[in-house]
């Protein structure tokens, strides 16, 4: 299977592209951009789902649906907003077809035209504002802290699998708060939340932080940001959170009695990620064999595969190979016993391989006899025999394990490809020669920002939380600078 | 709170819309037709779909995800669909807005038309299996069970909160087969699932059967369904399966090789269940105070409620309310404790009265002097005390005693308000006076049918599977009949 596979260091975009559709992740649709995710794809995306969810409830959070179309004009009440969101999308501009004259097909109907056309949401800030006007008088309403799984539609130009299509899946939390110092607290609750979801559950390090004003979010006051690094050396936004301070609330006069009894604004907040993250999973840990998935979100963490001749080596091998399942499962472990007869052992490997399955268990006549099995990593590609008595355990540690050499690994390779850079033309070599993140120092202008950009087609990534408050001069402009700003080169 | 909702006896279908709206399920929102779903009614929801999806998958299905957008002219291909569901729809006709030329707003470039204009998808036969055709070549690809969880828009001219809106959310089920055998055993296998949810976890008694000729889904040979009789003798499809047989295989031209080398086109079935059933749910258990919700679907499960004077009672009766509810969570009950100082007990009562809560406890001082508590139930509105290291062990045998007692009550109603009709004076006069579900004979023609609905406006609802086999004549015709079918007056 993995021959299919492009080689990673020949053509990373291709090599992307050939494993998210032959480990059978998603596909391109017959809609131009929109994606059709498959089932394993989507049994991933659904582990993801689950855990964010459990996150997001544990910290006081609560699900509630609204709409997909919104009124083109709440879009324009919001100045900023609609600069980065109601230009490049889907419009619905009637609600009927009807039969051709010749009988041949069917068209659009132009006496069914809507009065105000309808935007498929790119993000739902707007008729959530809308809708919470009517949800909040006081300040025993607050906080709202309410979060939506759906679907959204941006019309991009070029997309690509999971990391930009035209429809994704995502959730957007949205929440209301009395003070501006709630929500910033909130804002900052979410980014650490996802920095632990993909940290602890993707096995992928990230770097926090706020973006530069030319990158954030249409409509906030502060976006901060979580960025991981790619194999290839670019970067890849995973996720942000967003401080609204007043904006939407203006927007939408919602306005609030605090406990003095005065007329107050609503401060908000909004944050998302979205089936990006799968995009982050692949080109995080994958190889030339195919995925390699961290146990925490595997949907499947052990395969087991009989090796054997003919159905009384079978039936033997099977009574084992199900007992263990049996126990395995037991033990809260998410395991497949592939006993096809349609395909041999080979193939098999390949195949979980190709999907990353964690671990491999193949069980022989000789492991029969002797009380052994053949456990296999697919983090290291590395071979044991174990004893079958004690494989239940050694497999638990194993997913511990795995998870943690997963991270490091990843770790590591963002350490090895983080460098200091202090002038323009070490900047310029670094970024054309080795990509990586680059710490440098940034007069924390626009305009710098944009001609670094420009030049090099490096941005900003996050402007770090953890200030080191070291000072130095921008590696453009010369000009003083109070600390140094990531950039890269980003997806 | 309960004044707030109209009387059932006065008027059923506004106090249908006032439940859910107090009880905060959902509301209208700003977009015609699409509603609100609130985080209580989502809760609600949550748990139908986690329910649900535990069922799917034991039964061998996975979960995928298709566009959201299907090409205008996929609905051309077969022909009864497009009939029924190609033409009161979203259409998607351009893809990006402009800035008006007096500054003022924005509005649709007429330069970004697309070239085909797309469907927001009311159901997703036609992309899926455009999709499927790529995905199916041999017997050996076979059977496909996918299940999807969607959004889905069908512009609707009379909406109403979750019983008919214009976009909704549902699962819709598409399984691919190599038999005709094989997709109609899915067919029935998923009605069967549907009426075990909705009977056992919902409490809602449903008949099950076919659908007549002009009853069924726009492209099905047949279709199964399963109806409930709501409180004002009106009845609710609660959930369909359709055996496609090869109509959707041959439009979008999918064949596959059987085990001897023959080239067949696949068979195919498809099932949703959708919001509606909260709708359902409501309108079957709810009463004048409010909703009552079956313990398997509540989303909490236990309300504790202090009833104190000043915060030092109030702090002893805590202790014993918060062990007791770590007591109840241990045994998996959902709880929650109560004890905002901005309410009195008796608007608190009311307030889980109102969303429907199976169990409510209180505690007062002389409860904890005596070891005591006292225990409400929903469903019948009964109280007593209980020795509170008894609690948990009772609250557990009387979850399963309301689910049993609200399914009863329902099939109880339901056997009440289902009649034999002979005649076609009897007919009119019972479905005028008394509503609901009449077992009458019926010629089998679409003619007669479609007369009784004019002069009555009572359709066809199943023709059951479980066929007495009694013979008889038409209440309309007179013709000769071979069984009973039922009606009635439907939403």
């Amino acid at each position: 299977m993995a021959d299919f596979l492009t080689k990673k260091e020949e053509n990373y975009a291709q090599w992307y592209n050939d494993l998210v559709i032959k480990a059978d992740l998603a596909e391109n649709s017959a809609v131009r951009g929109c994606m059709v995710i498959k089932p394993y794809g989507y049994a991933i995306w659904e582990k993801m789902q689950a855990e964010l969810d459990k996150l997001f409830k544990a910290t006081g959070h609560v699900n509630a649906y609204f709409p997909l179309f919104i009124p083109k004009s709440f879009f324009a009440r919001e100045a900023d907003h609609v600069k980065g969101f109601a230009k490049e999308c889907a419009v619905v501009t009637h609600y009927r077809l009807r039969n051709k004259k010749d009988g041949k097909g069917i068209e659009v109907d132009p006496d069914a035209k809507l009065e105000e056309e309808l935007i498929v949401r790119p993000t739902s800030e707007t008729i959530i504002w809308n809708t919470y006007k009517n949800w909040i008088q006081s300040y025993r309403d607050l906080p709202l802290l309410i979060n939506q799984w759906a679907n959204v539609v941006r019309w991009e130009m070029r997309t690509r699998l999971f990391l930009r299509t035209t429809e994704f899946l995502w959730q957007e939390g949205h929440t209301a708060h009395a003070t501006s110092e709630e929500a910033s607290e909130e804002t900052k609750t979410i980014i650490d939340l996802y920095a632990h979801f993909v940290q602890d559950y993707m096995g992928i390090p990230v770097l926090k932080g706020y973006k530069s004003d030319s990158e954030k979010f249409a409509g906030a006051i502060d976006t901060f940001a979580i960025e991981a690094l790619m194999q290839d050396g670019k970067a890849l936004q995973v996720g942000t959170s967003h401080f609204l301070g007043q904006n939407f609330a203006r927007a939408f006069d919602v306005q609030f009695t605090d406990k003095s009894g005065n007329l107050e604004y609503v401060y908000s907040t909004s944050w998302g990620v979205s089936t990006r993250l799968m995009g982050a999973l692949v080109m995080a840990h994958g190889d030339n064999n195919g995925l390699v998935l961290p146990p925490n979100l595997a949907p499947i963490q052990v395969a087991i595969i009989p090796i054997y001749k003919g159905n009384t080596q079978l039936s033997s091998i099977s009574d084992t190979a199900l007992k263990l399942k049996s126990e395995l499962e037991k033990a809260d472990l998410r395991v497949k016993y592939d006993a096809r007869d349609t395909h041999k052992p080979g193939f098999k490997f390949a195949e979980y391989e190709l999907k990353g399955v964690p671990v491999r268990l193949a069980i022989g006549s000789r492991d029969i006899e002797n009380g052994t099995v053949e456990v296999a990593r697919r983090d290291t590609m590395t071979k044991e025999i174990v004893k079958i008595d004690k494989t239940t355990g050694h497999i638990k540690d194993l997913m511990t394990e795995i998870q943690k050499n997963i991270f490091n690994k990843s770790l590591e390779f963002r350490n090895k490809n983080t460098y200091e850079v202090n002038t323009w033309d070490e900047f310029r070599d670094s970024i054309e020669t080795r990509g990586g993140f680059i710490l440098a120092h940034w007069d924390g202008t626009a305009e710098t920002e944009e001609k670094i950009k420009n030049e090099t087609k490096a941005s900003i990534r996050v402007i770090p939380f953890d200030e080191t408050g070291e000072e130095g001069k921008c590696i453009y402009s010369g000009k003083p600078s109070k600390r140094r700003v990531v950039f890269a080169r980003a997806y």
